[in-house]
């Protein structure tokens, strides 16, 4: 029933998203002795997967739902992925933004058609704000990664990696709310030939890899990384999903991020943002666990500041 | 001729090249409102167009020639290029670099398989060390952008991307030493359907263009460009080709090309070296003179210090 769900929820969005390219480089191939490949969402709409999931969650509400609008609160990646997935569809997405949120960011938004609240950058005044919002206008709010039209949205990137590399041993992806690796998760279990999944994620913010030890949905004090798209924590739709199918958690220190990240632009010359380079980090701190595998990493966007790269 | 031998050079280099994408965004579109593409020589072997000459120009020589290796003088791409295309042929490859050269570059060269010999940071010096590799090892040699069986390997890109995209009006083209300008001028011209070929300089380099104006091979007196693979002059042989070819040279501000750079970063999520956005800042100058026409850029290469983006 899950690979019914995903193979129509492929269908439905692929005239909204790219097909994104998969890539490799020959030089990282002899650094690390492995052969991996690079699915790369940093080209797909948006610059991020997270067009994926927020097109699948849109079509699939009804025709009311739809005249109504979608909200939701989000900084990052999400709320541009909705309000451009929701202007392609020609409906109204409502997003709640921090009133600290880097112009660029809100620009972003405001370029892709989403209609913007500010609120204090408190997670008490953006819940209130969503909450005025779908008071006012009857909008549906969708969550950025505990939703399950969202993550099975986001696993169409995985489908579209089997369908190129049926082969695939091991796909490594970066770990921060969830939505992206329950999805690559469930996607590698129906589409794949015993592929495992893997998380990257960084010390910092080890909260994933706390919860599937502990078994329970845990929470970050702090979340001093660079991986600024990988500071949320899971929620209680994704978490069964990833306790399930997620093989294992590598955690990442931050210098090995940024050398990661900068063995990509470097190699396969293309932009990506930090939170992606985590899921390349964890392969090469284990590499040696990994010769003779077929290995995938999944980059998961490019959204990133470029006057502030770590290089 | 000319169209048989640029024919012959692609299916010879086909299986030591990569046949690079061809991109685009709809963003850039829109700003513009251009549709234009974007030739990806940055994902080339070795990270640029400069692959393809030099794969050529090595394999047009004789079986005794070969035996004895090649030779070229240069601190940049061309270097790389002709050690890596000579030791996947097998062949010797002897780089004359001046000792100023980035420890970075020297580097590439070396794991490319190249054996440096260092000189004074000066042409003459340069000259005299690759003479003295010749008259030493009967070594041929091999220049970087004035040689015909380098400037036909050059413009198998643009064959490549004629092949993809039969109905392009025009192609912009970085210009520097002349040897990818000629060899795109070439292809469009025998392969393009009334395809232009333009070529964006910077005014700081601006040799190319008093060049064309002035009928004869004109030289820089500074070189203060970012576009570091720009400083070069042209040559007798590439120098015809240009004068039949090219429709016109579009000089280009530091600042323009700084801008072009950004936003290749930003909405195409590739890594590219400053020359090759001197093309697309040629394009974005006088893009009103090119509304409704099919239009292409042509990204030379993405071999860039990461610690030195002038942004």
């Amino acid at each position: 029933m899950i690979k019914t769900s995903l193979a129509e929820c492929h269908s439905r969005i692929q005239p909204y998203i790219h097909k994104t390219a998969v890539i490799s480089s020959r030089l990282i191939n002899e650094m690390i002795g492995i052969d991996v490949v690079f699915k790369c969402e940093n080209f797909q709409k948006m610059g991020a997967f997270k067009m994926r999931g927020a097109t699948n969650a849109i079509m699939q509400l009804s025709e009311t739902q739809k005249a109504r609008g979608v909200v939701t609160h989000s900084s990052g990646n999400f709320a541009q992925a909705l309000s451009l997935a929701a202007s392609s569809l020609e409906i109204k997405a409502y997003i709640v933004m921090p009133n600290s949120a880097p112009e660029v960011k809100v620009d972003a938004v405001k370029g892709y058609g989403g209609i913007i609240s500010f609120c204090e950058p408190t997670i008490k005044a953006r819940v209130q704000a969503s909450n005025q919002i779908i008071h006012e206008t009857d909008a549906t709010f969708i969550h950025p990664s505990n939703d399950m039209n969202v993550i099975l949205g986001n696993g169409t990137a995985c489908i579209e990696l089997l369908e190129d590399h049926p082969e695939l041993d091991v796909v490594f992806v970066p770990i921060g709310g969830g939505g992206l690796i329950a999805g690559t998760a469930l996607a590698a279990h129906y589409y794949g030939n015993n592929c495992e999944v893997i998380g990257g994620e960084p010390f910092e913010v080890d909260d994933a890899y706390r919860s599937l030890q502990n078994g329970k949905i845990e929470y970050n004090k702090t979340t001093n990384t660079i991986a600024d798209g990988l500071k949320t924590h899971l929620g209680d739709i994704n978490f069964p999903i990833i306790q399930n199918h997620v093989n294992r958690i590598i955690r990442v220190e931050e210098f090995e991020i940024v050398s990661a990240m900068k063995l990509i632009y470097e190699r396969l010359k293309i932009v990506i943002e930090p939170s992606s380079a985590v899921a390349f980090a964890a392969l090469l701190k284990e590499k040696t666990a990994f010769k003779n595998k077929k290995v995938a990493v999944l980059i998961s966007g490019g959204n990133v500041n470029l006057n502030q790269l770590p290089f």
